[in-house]
């Protein structure tokens, strides 16, 4: 570490280290989308760098995982960037909002598999916050205009899009939903929960 | 171990086990109730029993972990046990079943929080397969007496039961729901998901 630092001027080893955490965090998003229990070493080797210098970033499988799931929303959330959102009527962008979320999801359902397997819930929440915000900003829109209930809490209605699209995860994993199912049963469930009169 | 089995005869040492797996189980159940950190030498001890014969019986914190859900939701699944969920109307049934369920889970929320950061949800869910059938056999007669919507699958709507209600325990744990709003908010949400014309 000493006779490298010696060798190599500060600002190429910071550079060098970025790249390898990129590098690390596409890989893991790859295979972890296609193996939840894809190990530490076949990250590092398709990322290209020696498992020491995994570890050196990433002290153990948990926090790449974790490393990786935030790296995902990141992308996931620039994705979902769209400012119809906040311009259509409230029940078609919630619909188009649900379609898109589950489109990214489904593609990366096998790593929030890994994540599951390995993080607290709320941890996975935390990760979303970014996106949670869309969701929000658009129920309170609906609410505001009447188009969306107002007699359950605003975190409450939130939490439910979360949970009730990281349920259908499970269930497409489990081979309990259908590839063609997933979309409308979403939509259905979210529009009746949130239209609903209480 | 040799020594142990030579003096003792084979009856009493299953006996032993079996008073042991119980006392480990409902120190388990009581401890991780109280804080989902609870350690295993923590467990042993309430329990009376020393760590390497708790080890003998499950090799790992998970292994406990997963082990102490299993018994707690068994306790759970007879306090729900109800005659009359087959007999008064779906609508008022359901209700009463979430109330009784949040009960019982309100007071076992940091057990299923400690399950939740060691078990994957799937495992979780494996072992609510008893209460979940008497999710299923209620909203399938909902459905066939026209109180419940049919255009959603049996399956998702049972599967919506489980993700709302351990969502609420997440927020409750997280101080997102208050303590009096819960009850209101699980049966409005789940009836308005149940009765919903798609």
């Amino acid at each position: 570490m000493a006779k490298t630092a010696a060798r190599q001027p500060v600002p190429a080893r910071r550079a060098d280290a970025e790249r390898n955490i990129a590098a690390i965090l596409e890989a893991g998003m790859r295979l972890l989308s296609a193996d939840p229990t894809a190990s530490v070493a076949d990250i590092a080797k398709a990322a290209g760098v020696g498992r020491v210098t995994l570890y050196g970033h990433f002290p153990s499988r948990e926090a790449l995982v974790d490393a990786v799931l935030d790296h995902a929303v990141g992308v996931a959330d620039a994705v979902l960037a769209d400012d119809s959102l906040d311009t259509e009527p409230a029940p078609e962008a919630m619909a188009r909002l649900l379609r898109s979320s589950w489109e990214v999801l489904d593609r990366h359902r096998r790593l929030f598999l890994a994540a599951d397997r390995v993080l607290p819930t709320e941890r996975i929440r935390e990760h979303h916050e970014a996106p949670l915000r869309r969701v929000e900003r658009l129920i309170a829109r609906g609410r505001h205009e009447g188009d969306f209930r107002t007699d359950l809490p605003l975190g409450w209605l939130v939490t439910t899009f979360f949970s009730i699209i990281h349920s259908a995860a499970q269930e497409r994993e489990a081979g309990r939903l259908g590839a063609v199912e997933v979309e409308p049963v979403l939509v259905t469930t979210m529009l009746s929960l949130l239209t609903a009169n209480g």
